[in-house]
């Protein structure tokens, strides 16, 4: 019981942290109305809704909860009247991004452990509930998405991954241990972000 | 009976109807017969496949029904063939689209409330299936999607969505309603493109 | 039981050329380790798993079997690894890749009519299954997919396609039609290739 609330919750914050990010970047871009709300909309639902679709669980989870589309559309639209004061909330902003990142990852890897995959799918797909929303937003804006060639982000929910499996092979609650790794991802991004970090390019020797 | 007819018929007009907008796009593009065929097959199918994808209504519409692939390739190699009457047929062709956009609506609020869902999340369906066609074309032409930053075309259909269900709750008869709908989402379009009316960027005050 | 056994090799053998083809590419882009990777994966099961949701037939291919994600890994890696000596393999890979775009098209044959499919649409699905990896991944990296301009690459599928089932039709044995006609595939593809074969673009007369 305890548990289904707290998986809510983060249900709940991680989609608002996403719309808020996924309209900041339409805004950028100059997108209309529509296409700011479909962006933050993306950006908010986009991996849960290919985790879903993936292991056959449909309908997809925002069309089961009304929830979801009243926080994506409030996101949203508090993003474009308050976006005179993008610079002042600049850090927040990047706090709630990183938040939603750890929060759905355990949110995907709950799933997907309730539909019985194993420990790798399981992280797996984690990482796709947190990342392909960012992926679809990119690929709809016409970028190569960013997660494939700058800054740890993928890496940091893989590593939150492995560490929920190891401390809950070490018999640690699961409640304590998923608000464990959530703040571990947040960590390792900010971390990350702080000093720089990213994965090398894989480097092409073209002369031999 | 007439009502089932009715929508069969809706479909395969809009199908058609897309299909054509479809090929024009791609051989502007000048994409191959098989690049053609595809992006047609996609900007017909696309939107109503997304649907079905996500409420799990599978295999996806176009894979129950043989007409459906016949009609877009016939729509498909007519354009092909009959490209230089392009210019004459401009005005027909753009009524062909605005139809389009109106039947895929309404048959899409359809799908969703036979199988149960909510008035707002049955318009969010309608819109889909109406508009998702267009965004994957835009995609895979590799264009930022022509409906998130130019003209009324999603509103149209949200707008005719809407429509639909307070008539239906004034008691209007079923086919009427949607004939009505459907006629009002190419009045929107129409009045739009002639005035050149479109939603307005969201205005980014990049100095607060 | 040998069809079986045959069929899964096809499978991996597919699986391990399209990794690595798709590594390349994702190399030649300078993404990161992870953006090779996903890249990778996308290309090797994009196809299948398209051919999956379209059906209904989750978990998805790739979910189901540990196997193909290892194979994955370990094409991806050696890829990422051996890269100089790409040079000297560029006609082994070439004739990887071949082979993979014959053996997912005799796959997706299979999946299809095992589902129950006409010939006709098992033929867009073993078409789907072995050429819209190449369409995700050349979408993920921000570029029109190269089978719509350019090459004779899902002409090859289809023609394949329709050989398996005239070939059935006169009554051959299943294992042998599928092994002719992953062969007539790869050369078809191969001659193309070697002789610079293309489908011509649609010719827009914009003066008519």
């Amino acid at each position: 019981m305890a548990e289904i609330n707290f998986l809510e919750i983060i249900d709940l914050l991680g989609t608002a942290a996403f719309a808020i990010s996924g309209a900041r970047q339409a805004i950028v871009r100059k997108l209309d109305v529509f296409g700011v709300l479909i962006i933050s909309f993306v950006t908010a639902v986009g991996g849960g809704t290919l985790r879903d679709v993936l292991i056959g669980n449909t309908p997809v989870a925002w069309m089961r909860n009304e929830q979801t589309i009243a926080i994506i559309l409030a996101g949203a639209t508090v993003t474009m009247l308050v976006n005179g004061l993008y610079r002042k909330l600049r850090n927040t902003l990047f706090l709630f991004d990183s938040l939603g990142l750890g929060l759905f990852t355990l949110a995907g890897v709950d799933v997907a452990l309730q539909a019985g995959f194993s420990p790798g799918m399981a992280i797996a797909l984690g990482t796709i509930s947190a990342c392909f929303g960012g992926v679809i937003r990119d690929v709809l804006l016409n970028q190569v998405p960013l997660i494939f060639h700058k800054e740890i982000y993928a890496s940091a929910c893989i590593a939150g991954g492995v560490l929920f499996f190891g401390l809950r092979y070490l018999g640690i609650d699961n409640t304590v241990n998923q608000v464990l790794c959530i703040c571990s991802i947040v960590l390792i991004r900010m971390v990350a972000v702080r000093y720089q970090l990213s994965l090398p390019p894989i480097q092409k020797n073209t002369n031999t």
